[in-house]
């Protein structure tokens, strides 16, 4: 069978580090269920609205004034120009999705408004231009010019693929030539504080074949772990990841987005040279960060503080971080890990994430966005800076909304692979996949239901393989053949590999059991301890105070040993399958007036028997504003 | 019985709302102990470690510049003057407690200095007048200036009741003649950001007579709540106390030391007006903080960001912020509110707080200083911005080190005061109080033993009151008088009291029994559940690292049902008692790899009896690095 090949005119990359190949862009097209659902959404509501948001909130202004065709003065943040990019990059695979006049006479808009704002010299960046003209590349720390490049180039590169006009792309590439003329060997040899343009000229060197592409991400990436960036009172090297050497680094730390779109930048870097040190790195960094500093949402950066990653095991649930964003960035690392190791537990964080962390960022509505993402709340609206219990329309920065709408544009993208043996299957979900000599159906109620019906409609001759990731949160999956038990072939990768001779017709059954399940954290979370957590397939679940009638979320306790009923509620929420479980409601106001007292002072006061319902956490906050908890004490059943 | 009367020449103040009056600064003498032995630290180490300190931070540098005695930069925070202020202050009270010519020398050039660096128009403060001439007074929310003007008038009050010596209040009143310039009725109406100068006003009002002080922090307290301070997209009013009118404030919110302070100042109000609108938002506040945003510890301000309160019950443990100053505001306030009120709970607080909040954030030997005291550490050095496991010489923001330099030099006078009845004893220590009339030796070993006996070594003719706090956590105290039992005599008020006909030579014992006990916390504190915390008597204690080898403090679980074994340890940390606990050691290494399981699909692991060694929470950090917990996990004896 023919390699699948990445996306886009590669014959100059040569992916020396990378065991799977992501699918055209087009291969995958999701078409039923959840993610379908969240899609035409995100399409239909949620990019709509986001256009309206960079008119209202300046974005659009601060570009029209840097081209000259408005007067006024920048509005916002430095990053303001990163947002329209992240929009226009959701457009475009939007677009690839299916076509859009009135997306494409948008965009095509936008596109000849950031070329306006261009400089002659190729230089693109409206708050420099206009509120700091003369200071181009004074502030690379807190300037974020490399980052709004970045971010153009990604949108660029998405634009051509998508829709075959180059016209963003040519403005992308003239700025980046500008950019090589600042930075580089013997020219200015330093770092942005906000990574992302290492990962995005990694793309571009992809899309272009031009080596120097990649070779100015190495350069950027070797100037990290001189301690030179964040050197003040307030910062420090390691909030900006400059702390130690990219091949140097044992542990993910600072600021969250930052350190997950610079390891997926060195884990871009990988794929194209396959250098060793630099996935060993990666996998102690990407080790570090799911065994001792991940919610068991997915979600990373627990401080609000710097917006960073804490100390190990430093995972409050109130007072989670936890941004939309940082998800997002973990779920790119992740995607770039699998690809260059084949292993099923990148594709495991990857659906935690996707499906807890980051949906929970956006409301069923696609119009209200979260930037904080707690693991509880009281339930009143000011908790916390840009967070609390109610989604906003859109933030003073407004990183996540975008960036939510990118990632599910380009859902499809993380459906499946391939390599030169055959098809990896890592996410389920209703969709059809079609690659060169392949297509394939794929029907399923997933994460409702854990069946999954493969429907093989096209085939090469000859024999090749078919690997479905059997996720870790499974025990007993298995596998039927045109009928026939598969047995059990879960390899160490975590997939089971189906290689044989394929006919069209083949019907491949994939079974993964979903009880409902209580999980326990580790001792040494402070904010877990004495709780258990319900889960239900990829979902983590909470119970909110709109299901919970009658009884303060807070005063909820749970009999972890008792059994979990699970109940699909086409009414509730979309669609979701409910947990009902047994538990108990504490009487507080035995406390009143009192935060300690000595043990046996006082009676615990009694408690009633309830029923506790929960919901999927990603779906929370979309009902009136009330309480909400992932962590459910535990308590004995006498 | 003749009144106490407030410190200083009074007789303008009418003190409306105080029902208790401190005693003259003079009057308690600390003579052993522990608190003795703080004071003796602070005296001999830290205050010329602070002064040190102040030379190379640049504090004494800019106020030279700002004189025209050197040439340089302005270095450090907008608030560097109130540093100086505070160690001034400090010396005044060492110089009360005992003349000393080294600190008489040292305090009077620093006062020549201060002076050199006033303007003609007694304008006083060296950052608007070396870093931004011409912007005095432009930048109200962050500027500071205020708020070093309050601590220069403290100092300054304090300096002349301790000395006599009215150079420095001479320079104090002629800021404050310039300030009146500028605020009040028909002038600015607005107040700064950081709270301080409204109980500086009330205090000068009180040393010097003058209305117009008193009329003027009136002014400045009126004019909170109007939501124009912090009214842009990073601060909030509410930060800044400007959300409500101080009258309809009901809860504690913002940053914690702006906050207290403010009440403080709101309280000194009310001690002189006797406003009873005043007093009655006061308390709603008060209970507010005390059921539901204080640390066990008695620490306040939950919130690394923005130093601020959080949510009711918003308390984490290892993450808690916790400020010295924070700790430092509310014995302020507490004590205001004591004058106010009469009710032994605010002693409580005080006693609770400076036990634990505010004593650990100073090391043994006076010369390292916590800026925040988290409830646990995992005893690695870099932990949090200004916090960690390790104190530091100086911070780069050191509100902190001169505020414990001041309480402790003062301390003596929050054991006792005085009314028309009689006098009230707050606070136990062994100390010797003499007042006009009355002289009383206290003698005991408290806080490590709870017996007190009070001999009386001069006396009044005719009956008075003698009052003795029964502090909250005490349950079982008893009386003798000269060797008989007085019987329960505990009023509403918190206090037991005896009114007689006393003879010099009569002897008062008071016995608090303080067994070891084990403390729970609410429920709906996230940090704390499932978890308990040693204490005794007014300590709280923790587990640290050092004490307990063999095991891993974070792996620690305790037996709360079996007994505790207090152990006095003359060699340990300059003499503590200790506490021994039974519990377990429990196996963390079965997690490896894991932050999260199904309940039930592992072992829990084998756990290993152990002996816990709890010390005082205040004593922690004085050894090597290592970790500490105040709460620690129960379980069942099985």
């Amino acid at each position: 069978m023919t390699e699948r090949g990445t996306a886009g005119p590669v014959e100059a990359a040569k992916s020396l580090g990378a065991i799977l190949r992501p699918l055209d862009v087009q291969a995958v097209t999701l078409d039923g269920g959840l993610w379908a659902r969240r899609q035409a959404v995100n399409r239909e509501q949620a990019l709509p609205h986001g256009l309206r948001m960079l008119e209202s909130a300046g974005n659009l202004d601060n570009l029209r004034i840097a081209a000259g065709l408005k007067a006024g003065r920048f509005r916002g943040r430095v990053f303001m120009d990163s947002d329209v990019y992240k929009w226009l990059e959701a457009a475009a695979f939007e677009m690839a999705r299916r076509p859009s006049d009135s997306l494409r006479g948008r965009s095509e808009a936008l596109i000849e408004l950031v070329g306006s704002a261009q400089g002659e010299d190729g230089y693109l960046d409206s708050y420099y231009t206009v509120a700091e003209p003369g200071r181009r590349w004074t502030d690379l720390a807190h300037g974020h010019e490399l980052y709004c490049a970045g971010h153009l180039i990604q949108a660029a590169v998405a634009y051509r693929r998508a829709t075959g006009d180059d016209r963003l792309l040519a403005i992308a590439r003239r700025f980046v030539d500008c950019i090589h003329g600042v930075f580089g060997p013997g020219r200015r040899a330093t770092a942005d504080g906000h990574a992302e343009i290492e990962m995005a000229l990694v793309e571009l060197y992809r899309e272009t074949g031009e080596r120097r592409h990649l070779d100015l991400a190495s350069f950027f990436l070797d100037q990290r772990g001189r301690g030179r960036i964040g050197q003040n009172r307030y910062d420090s090297p390691s909030a900006f990841q400059d702390r130690v050497p990219v091949r140097d680094a044992t542990i993910v730390e600072g600021h969250a987005v930052r350190a997950l779109y610079l390891t997926s930048g060195a884990a871009d870097l990988y794929l194209e040279t396959g250098e060793t040190p630099l996935l060993d790195t990666l996998k102690r960094q990407w080790d570090d960060m799911v065994e001792r500093k991940l919610y068991i949402t997915g979600g990373v950066g627990a401080r609000h503080l710097a917006e960073s990653f804490g100390q190990p095991y430093e995972l409050p649930g109130d007072l989670a971080y936890s941004e939309t964003c940082g998800g997002i960035a973990s779920i790119m690392w992740s995607w770039r890990m699998l690809l260059a190791t084949g292993q099923a537990r990148y594709a495991d964080i990857i659906e935690r994430t996707l499906y807890n962390a980051v949906l929970a960022g956006v409301s069923l509505n696609g119009e209200q966005y979260f930037y904080v993402n707690p693991l509880a709340s009281n339930g009143e609206a000011e908790h916390l800076h840009r967070g609390g219990c109610r989604r906003k329309p859109w933030h003073f920065v407004a990183c996540c909304p975008p960036n939510v709408m990118r990632l599910l544009a380009s859902l499809s993208h993380y459906v499946a692979t391939g390599d030169a043996s055959g098809l990896q299957i890592h996410q389920y979900a209703a969709a059809h996949i079609v690659t060169p000599g392949v297509a394939l159906r794929m029907e399923t109620a997933y994460p409702w239901d854990g069946r999954i019906r493969l429907t093989l409609e096209q085939t090469e001759a000859g024999p090749w393989a078919l690997a479905l990731r059997i996720p870790g949160w499974c025990t007993g999956a298995s596998v039927r053949i045109n009928g026939r038990e598969n047995g059990d072939h879960t390899a160490p990768s975590g997939y089971v590999r189906i290689e044989r001779g394929w006919t069209r017709g083949d019907v491949v059954e994939l079974e993964l059991p979903m009880p409902a399940r209580c999980v326990e954290a580790h001792p040494w979370i402070e904010s877990t301890r004495g709780c258990v957590a319900i889960e239900r397939g990829p979902l983590v679940y909470c119970v909110e105070q709109a299901d919970n009638p009658g009884t303060r979320v807070a005063d909820l306790q749970i009999d972890a040993a008792a059994p979990l009923h699970p109940v699909w509620e086409p009414e509730t929420l979309g669609g979701v399958t409910t947990i009902a479980a047994r538990g108990w409601s504490i009487d507080t106001s035995v406390w009143r007036h009192q935060l300690y007292r000595p043990i046996g002072s006082a009676s615990p006061g009694p408690r009633r028997s309830v029923t506790l319902k929960a919901i999927p956490y990603h779906a929370w906050a979309n009902r009136e504003p009330g309480a909400m908890r992932v962590w459910i004490p535990r308590a004995g059943s006498s």
